[in-house]
């Protein structure tokens, strides 16, 4: 490193601390960005400044926006009595890249975890609870994760709304799709046998 | 990425231009960055656009530098008689790190190419030329690449010195440290039969 000038060496010790990416990539982008067209530089550094100069939560969903009301949110093609639950906005793009769902969301901005010190109170669980009655919501689905966090919050809120009016639902847990029957664990198997439907009505 | 808002999706398109990094490591950088302080993210933004705006080629070796001469030929601890020609700064930079030479480097910027249309007046052999009697320069290594390129720019700078009173030398070709010879290539070898030296003086 001290074998550069100082304004390179800023350069590989700021990309460096991005994960995954190592002293020796830094260098090599570095060494990139030094050959590439200003342009492109600078649209690099502008676009990265940008993130986080407008990127907000939406005031609905509680994912991420340009905008006050996310795109998702403000489309009226979407269904606004259909939520989905997920922990991360991450999540909700997995799950836009289905294309398998055409209501709104709600993110929770992570899991319940006791041993981390996350409670009830740290994720949008109350928020979730308002947005039920106000957008006279008709069926909550629990798409958060099917680890131990995950699986405890659904429990969660599943327990929260039995009063509810709302149909609450939980993503169906199973061998994913092209998965090897020898290569998947017993519990998956277990919830696959336990949760199996009928190919033929009889 | 149309489920992302728009500066998402700018960030993530620029991002993804860097070489080595595809549209799913863009996309997890992003997510990433927004999660960041906001002063590391202005760091990293600012230290992008530095980059641009203040490395420049050193006057005397070309090598990158912020000032008109780079920290080495500023350095009046290195032997300003010693001169090591490469073809890129990162060359430079990786004998730099062995911390075997103790001279100065000039930086040619590329290799003779004839199928790329990259001749003697396309790299920096004048300057080599017009710095040899002006610095009174006692040797040249020839450091350029072994590979087909790097072997003919060599060869001919070293036929355009011949008449030269400067040294003129060429870094030893051989098998690397740490190689297993079952593994090394025969031209490899055949170099390292030919420039073998004596272990004991009888």
């Amino acid at each position: 490193m001290i074998y550069y000038p100082s304004s390179i060496r800023k350069a590989i010790q700021s990309i460096s601390k991005l994960p995954g990416i190592g002293e020796k990539t830094a260098e090599r982008l570095v060494m990139h960005l030094l050959r590439a067209p200003r342009i492109d530089v600078e649209q690099l550094s502008r676009s990265i400044l940008e993130l986080k100069n407008s990127v907000r939560l939406c005031e609905q969903c509680f994912g991420l926006s340009d905008a006050e009301t996310c795109g998702i949110c403000s489309n009226p093609a979407r269904d606004p009595q259909l939520v989905c639950v997920v922990e991360q906005p991450a999540d909700m793009v997995s799950i836009e890249k289905s294309g398998a769902f055409s209501g709104r969301y709600h993110i929770l901005g992570g899991a319940l975890s006791p041993i981390n010190g996350v409670g009830p109170d740290d994720i949008r669980i109350r928020e979730l609870m308002a947005r039920i009655p106000q957008q006279n919501i008709r069926e909550v689905i629990l798409a958060t994760s099917t680890t131990v966090e995950g699986e405890s919050t659904a429990a969660f809120i599943a327990d929260r709304l039995t009063d509810s009016p709302a149909i609450v639902t939980r993503i169906a847990s199973g061998v994913p799709v092209g998965g090897d029957l020898k290569y998947i664990d017993q519990v998956t198997l277990k919830r696959a046998l336990e949760g199996r439907h009928a190919v033929q009505s009889k």
